[in-house]
């Protein structure tokens, strides 16, 4: 009796669909000088500092790196006056998506996600097996109330994105605190802060409190988006010891490589930079907020460091024609969302040029 | 009726046992120009065509990896005469372990491993909950026989490393390609040739053959040794396509970042950089056998780039008293052999230095 040699559940999985990468469309295309507006990555590039520690450590690339990630995770807890204890750090958060999935999902779990955000939520519960709830966003915004009540006895994890990626929008520390008190308590709720260092609203939860009064609640964050680092993956997890231990328990050796860790210190030194690309990401916002109105284009003002646009039936064709002019964005079809586009909030440069060829693109 | 918050085997990892980082012990023993033999790294560092190539595309760590890793693939598959969809790449070949863990790997299933071997093959088995079927080693070599006698329906995976890490000893062309001919038609074999580039035999097997037969088999190779990348975390799988479909699918996006890529290409180019670091071996290798003989120390003949050294009840103090004279090798309790020692073959002036230590010590 010949047994199937993939795990069943193998063949559900969605391949992730990435930014098109610029040396893919500069290759097939046969253009240069491309501006990728598709990652959300920081258009102010890395942190001069990031760069002097790679370059003075740059030899030691032949070595392992610290598999505890030691300084990293002294230095985070210092930051957010938690103990090393409270952090777990991965190969881009990513990483740590998988870990919570790794060292808590089973088969007979139900992991909720909502519809329309990151879809590696939903990849790293069905690699474990969990049947997946999802439920609907209410007006581009995540329903925290519908999560709260599809939550029952077999609820594992509780995915929410907040700020959400790709709609810019972020739920408030009203609503948080209500979702926390609702979770199952054997349930994990794990909060995507990807992009929380760009939320200019007042009303922006502070989850370190749900840590401190040790709620079973991840919080995850990356030093690819403000801290300029996505091409050396580095993320990490705070949670209370208790979860953290698993977590690492479940990691392999290693997964956060040498570099990375050098530059992420050091990015977490430069305040400055950090500023730069606050003030670069709010000007942005500004300048495309009003260049979208005179074009008459619809939007959703945004918490983060990108700008969903609504096109409707138009938005492969622009998407398309954006790129033959150079500029790659990010086409919301495999977010679930085919009428839309999902733009990163570039340089003053970079945003003027979008702007010119999306008002080529859609006069035409 | 509350569940358990973890996955039941969660409970059974054991959490890997590194090298302990130059960094570490020279904070804990305040001492400096720390020598560390404990990793198996490269002592020639980096390749300089390497860093040449992490300087040149220093400014892109802010965006993101090509997460299809398209350029190595491709390199691979010329070097080695095969099509990229042969080659998976990895956030080291500790990855590629765990992503075939993860496509292939059940709880109704079993695992075949060797006892004093690498520890991460019974880990990722025990993380998809597989029963492990374990079989001794004979004379410090792995037992391909043996193995093969205990494979059966249940068994999905079979882990070989080769040569074995810590004992350095190989197994022959024509013992591996009897272990391929019995495995049954269900299960995959790992060959885990980390240490390839290093081995002198003759009669080492050309494992790509296997490959080429459209066998069930995944080679593993990594960039950590001979091209002296461990710092930055690039491993890779080869394998048929209908094998490496699936280890893509489940991999995370962008798990390899960005440097170790361009860097790993850099050092594939750079033929005359390898080609020193295997005299260097070679040549550390006649030293350190002349010396350990003269001493009287019992050790292995390696096809490896480091040694394994009996030491019976002495091992402990040894290590701990060559730590305390600035050089670390690897104890080896953590491989299930307590009595013994794993020496990396270092520059002729560490050899030296490790040689006049280690008769300190055993002369006390």
């Amino acid at each position: 009796m010949p047994k199937e040699p993939i795990r069943p559940n193998i063949g559900n999985i969605q391949p992730y669909v990435p930014g098109k990468p610029i040396e893919e469309v500069e290759r097939e295309l046969r253009i240069s000088n491309v501006i990728k507006l598709a990652s959300n990555e920081n258009p102010l590039g890395p942190s001069p500092k990031s760069i002097e520690a790679i370059n003075k450590y740059i030899k030691d690339v032949s070595l392992y790196p610290d598999q505890a990630c030691y300084e990293l995770s002294g230095m985070l807890a210092e930051k957010f006056e938690l103990s090393p204890d409270n952090i777990v750090i991965g190969n881009g958060s990513d990483e740590i998506m998988m870990l919570i999935a790794l060292a808590y999902v089973s088969a007979q779990d139900e992991v909720v996600i909502s519809l329309n955000t990151f879809s590696t939520y939903e990849t790293v519960s069905k690699l474990m097996e969990a049947s997946i709830v999802r439920v609907n966003l209410k007006n581009y915004r995540y329903d925290l109330e519908a999560m709260a009540k599809v939550c029952g006895p077999k609820t594992k994890l509780v995915f929410v994105c907040n700020p959400n990626n790709p709609t810019g929008i972020m739920n408030t520390r009203k609503e948080m605190d209500e979702l926390v008190s609702k979770v199952p308590p054997n349930a994990i709720l794990v909060i995507d802060e990807a992009y929380s260092e760009y939320v200019e609203a007042k009303d922006y939860p502070d989850s370190l409190e749900y840590i401190r009064a040790k709620k079973n609640v991840v919080i995850l964050r990356t030093f690819s988006k403000i801290y300029g680092l996505a091409g050396l993956r580095v993320g990490y997890g705070i949670a209370k010891p208790d979860i953290i231990k698993y977590l690492r328990l479940v990691r392999l050796p290693f997964s956060v490589n040498r570099m990375g860790q050098i530059a992420a210190l050091a990015a977490l030194t430069d305040t400055h930079f950090v500023e730069a690309s606050r003030k670069n990401n709010s000007e942005g916002k500004t300048y495309l907020y009003a260049e979208l109105d005179k074009l008459g284009v619809s939007y959703l003002k945004t918490e983060a460091n990108f700008i969903f646009i609504n096109l409707n039936e138009d938005a492969d064709m622009v998407f398309m024609q954006l790129m033959r002019r150079g500029i790659i964005v990010r086409p919301l079809s495999s977010f679930g969302m085919p009428g839309s586009i999902r733009v990163t909030i570039g340089t003053q440069d970079q945003n003027k040029k979008f702007i010119k060829a999306l008002s080529e693109v859609i006069k035409r």
